[in-house]
């Protein structure tokens, strides 16, 4: 008798797992491995990754630029007005989320940020004015990430919003990002309302400059060792941002109370930190900006050094590829919906916020986050094989940031677009819901991804630049 | 040939596993069973265990004492000195952790809290004096048990000390804790230096007032939605309070700034909370005292309500055995040390912040803190698997308090001593480690568990009781 034949067979079957059903269902064993061709299938990209795989010129700039995010210091330094602080920034400018869009093109709750931009600007004493003079053409609409910043949702930043200021100690650069207002009917989800527009001008001439004062008084503000603390306390310092706003909030307590305001002004300062869950996101924004910024610029690396979203595009930046932005469709949102709200009620993937991802936090640091995963419609274990998911696409781990789920495991980061098109693993993204329509706000929560589209492009164009096709 | 040898034979094993050794050893196949003869093998507990398990009189009992202490409702209410707000509180009385003692017997951070008191006072002028006046029986020493209070480490609480006032809005009734100086050098881990009795001047002169204050214009503070956050924090509320006392100065914060202090004040009494993590200890000390005391007194319960260590004895107490102690040899800890000190250096187990064990805290909640587990040298696993261990004695799982790891089931809480006999599992504590001499202070942390033996004995004082031999 074949030796083949005195033990039972069993079958691997690689790829369509309709093979290995046929098998199981005639009651014979078939283990199945998961696998799909490269970029889905997609022929160009799928040569452009073969000549990209092993390139001894990627892997040494990946590693410049991989070296170059882990070794930035962010700290942060203070509070400026935008105008006066954005590189770039226009008198009659108002930054929005994501890759460019014009104006008609822009999704409502983005619209409804801009309206509200120009009513807190005094430029318009209506919202039909305010939407009038935004069609006119007469103001200029750019991206934040063309100014060194980065605002979550709408991302709206116009010259008179205090900016917060984090600096990298190791080569000086600058990151900025606005202050958060809170929850709920906020400009960033496209409110527009007077209560929206006094929380601002309180931020800017209460809040604004008291958290300056104090920034100054403490010398500025070493953020890794802080959000290193938060992610041991279950934030992933996007989505969730507890431990690490009542952790700053802890640091800059002494330092408000030193800065002399009149006791109520201070109590209403202390109160607005501790009521808001979400203060550190804006400052997460810009440390994670700052770093990915010091990857960026690096001749033939595939790091990807940012990702964002208008509302309409997804938009990937690369490190290896300049300033060009390398757009697809925005996805719909996988979430929980606040009472009253559905699906349909939702606008599409928006705003700079998947700066957390890119470096490493938010859908990538799930597994430190399992009290977020209940609100965003998974278990624990979902957060935990999300992070593990996204080593996968990663160049490495985190040497300041640990994951006490996966055995204090750094976080996965710096992602390398090869390596998202060869598994057509797309990057994973916690994120809040906005209404579609201008100002209502934010509706629900949930997770994302960044559309595999974007990285097929930005392969592409990178086996252009380094096999001159 | 007959059956039982057609197919391979495998042993279980149930008990010593030698004998299933010897089977592996000769290459067969043994299943070996984790278990040991209850009560270690002492026949007289094993038959009182026989006796009172099943026993509806107790099953019924333990089901009120359960409801009460899951029913408590503590609100942090505010501050008051000592000598005027603990029940029963002497003018010239100091309290201390753990069952009774005598100034004799006390160990050496004791007896150095016990000085620091005296000095504190004004009792003395020296601390040679202090030693005299607590060696000639003017002074009475008690248990901070004794007065509804308790206290961590050394425990010492004298008239003046202020205290915080944990009320439960469910009974009215009250438990009461110190205030935490902070690490290192501090009266609980028996030092007594200047910088010690100034700093608790500061406590009560300074600070204290300004909580007293800040907490009536809160109208006082709910602590189960705290601890509840904490928990979802990575803290276990015991060794590690990092979230929670942020959580806590997040409350508290702005009411300060109402209180009206003037700023440096203000500035300082902020600073000191922001830098001790520990801060919220000796409140959830106090809450989980005053839900263990809801659960005491009820006829015929085995639900342990104290556990208490004074650095001799550690000591429990039950609830259907009214105010009597069971006490056995304290143990020494298996810990970390700091550098320069090690376990010839420790005292033995210390103070009264196992009432956090007591009520499903601490080591029964390990699985909530990883980020402690460095600390007392043990890993993530550990951590789940001492949590998971105590639900092997205990009555049920708290309905207010999550574990994130164990998918968000409640902590395991209600110490059944039934079921720390039979199973002979000791509970097991996360704990500080002082000096075994006066005047130095905390030299470690580490992991120690409650005797059996405390267990046995009133486990056969139960039996007694019910079935009156």
């Amino acid at each position: 008798m074949p030796k083949l034949l005195e033990t039972s067979l069993g079958v691997i079957n690689v790829g369509l797992a309709q093979f290995a059903q046929t098998v199981t269902a005639a009651g014979g064993a078939a283990t199945q491995v998961d696998w799909q061709p490269p970029a889905l299938g997609d022929r160009a990209a799928g040569m452009a990754l073969a000549r990209l795989t092993g390139d001894a010129r990627i892997e040494q700039a990946n590693a410049r630029a991989f070296a170059a995010f882990l070794g930035a210091v962010p700290v942060l330094r203070g509070i400026g007005a935008a105008g006066d602080t954005l590189p770039g920034m226009g008198e009659r400018m108002i930054l929005h989320a994501g890759p460019p869009i014009e104006w008609p093109r822009m999704c409502g709750p983005m619209q409804g940020a801009i309206v509200g931009a120009i009513l807190y600007e005094g430029w318009a004493n209506d919202a039909d004015e305010a939407r009038a003079l935004a069609a006119s053409g007469e103001l200029a609409f750019e991206p934040c990430h063309h100014h060194a910043a980065v605002g979550p949702m709408a991302g709206a930043i116009s010259p008179s919003m205090p900016v917060w200021i984090v600096e990298d100690a190791a080569r000086g650069a600058r990151a900025f990002s606005n202050i958060n207002e809170g929850l709920g009917k906020a400009l960033r989800f496209g409110a527009y309302g007077p209560e929206v527009l006094q929380r601002l001008k309180w931020i800017e001439c209460s809040l604004a400059p008291a958290l300056g004062t104090a920034l100054g008084l403490l010398g500025g503000l070493e953020l890794k060792p802080l959000v290193a603390q938060a992610l041991i306390m279950g934030d992933e310092v996007h989505n969730r941002n507890a431990a690490a706003s009542a952790l700053l909030l802890r640091r800059l307590a002494p330092a408000l109370a030193r800065a002399r305001l009149p006791h109520e002004e201070l109590a209403q300062a202390l109160e607005f930190m501790a009521g808001n869950e979400h203060f550190f996101l804006n400052i997460s924004m810009a440390l994670c900006k700052l770093a990915l910024d010091a990857a960026h610029g690096v001749a033939g690396s595939s790091m990807v050094s940012a990702m964002s979203r208008n509302g309409v595009e997804f938009g990937i930046r690369v490190s290896g590829l300049g300033d060009r932005w390398f757009n697809a469709p925005a996805a719909a949102i996988d979430g929980l919906y606040f009472a009253g709200y559905g699906a349909n009620d939702a606008a599409r993937d928006l705003g700079d916020s998947s700066i957390t991802e890119t470096a490493g936090f938010g859908g990538f640091s799930m597994a430190a986050a399992p009290g977020i995963v209940k609100f965003v419609g998974g278990t624990p274990e979902d957060a935990t094989a999300n992070s593990l998911r996204m080593r996968h696409i990663t160049l490495g781990e985190s040497d300041s940031f640990q994951l006490p789920a996966l055995d204090f495991r750094g976080a996965p980061c710096g992602i390398d677009l090869r390596l998202v098109v060869d598994a057509s693993i797309e990057p994973v993204i916690n994120t809040g819901i906005a209404h579609r329509e201008a100002g209502i706000g934010q509706i629900g929560a949930g997770l994302t991804r960044a559309p595999l589209a974007c990285f097929i492009q930005a392969l592409c164009a990178l086996d252009d630049e380094l096999n001159g096709r």
